[in-house]
């Protein structure tokens, strides 16, 4: 059954966390903190759906080195030969200071730059369907940046950087409570687009 | 777009985590630790998928003291009113000591035994699909309790107690990567069945 509508992209494609610039609660610019279980959930997430690079997005260098450290157990200390499973995951997790970098990394690796898919919560004008982004996957000769934010989500600034903005996920009812956790968002993106 | 094929089960559907019995990686039976971020991801995805009840299952009583003194923060404390989407969030949470008291509960509210439904990330014999167990639900009288497994997995004891045994979630490529987080695994269920 699971097989049968499995789609591999084209291309190569990529996910960006976004740790700054971000809306706090009231609607403020912040930069928001690495944690580790959005380093771990999303990295099994990017592995389980072959995801090339997992980009964490985030200026602060003292919260890079903590994720690198947190990451080290896992990729080359006692926890790499404790869950193999784990190292795998975060093989694919890279650190960046800006979104440039990343799409600067994409440029290196493949010559190309990104395509920048936007996601959010919010619905909003011009939005592309899962349908439509993932027959595009499937089409496209160019690599696949997927955007998340963290917080109360990316600036319009950042947003506007965006050549494709992806429909919110809705939920039961009227649809009014769109509350995911990043994580079960990414998760969810990536059955629909790739599944 | 998102609206169109959107699936309201025709009866309550539920939702439990399974802290004991499980497997731990040696495949010894063991209890696992209520965490912190299982309570608040799972309970977000369970709000906006509209599931009933979300019951985390732990015989351990000081593990659920601990998780209802979390969850109490956000219900009645500071926390309601710093964040009200958290509050809704976590009123669908019901801290119980075993699977029984998830289905007593389920009777005593609906005045009907639910038909247990296991979740694994191991392909078996005897696997319902996503369409048949979502057609099920969109026609049946029967409450549904989806049971997920912490650690490695759920035992055989208490799987061998299920009606039905839903297929996996397969990954990209040869889909042996089948290590998602349970909280992935979970908002990635809620929506192939429920969206």
């Amino acid at each position: 059954m699971e097989n049968v509508n499995k789609m591999k992209p084209k291309s190569p494609l990529y996910l960006a966390l976004i740790h700054w610039p971000v809306y706090n609660q009231r609607g403020e610019v912040v930069g928001t903190s690495i944690t580790p279980f959005d380093l771990h959930d999303i990295a099994r997430s990017s592995k389980t759906f072959g995801i090339t690079k997992y980009f964490v997005v985030c200026p602060v260098e003292s919260q890079r080195k903590l994720a690198s450290r947190i990451m080290d157990h896992w990729l080359t200390g006692v926890g790499a030969e404790m869950n193999v499973t784990r190292k795998e995951a975060f093989e694919c997790v890279t650190l960046v200071p800006q979104l440039e970098d990343a799409c600067l990394t994409i440029q290196g690796d493949l010559g190309k730059s990104p395509r920048l898919v936007a996601t959010s919560a919010k619905p909003g004008p011009n939005r592309i369907s899962f349908p439509e982004l993932r027959a595009e996957l499937e089409e496209s000769d160019a690599p696949h940046l997927l955007m998340f934010g963290t917080g109360w989500g990316m600036t319009e600034d950042i947003l506007s950087r965006a050549d494709r903005f992806l429909e919110p996920i809705a939920g039961q009812g009227d649809g009014s409570y769109n509350h995911l956790p990043v994580r079960a968002a990414v998760a969810i993106i990536l059955d629909r687009l790739l599944s």
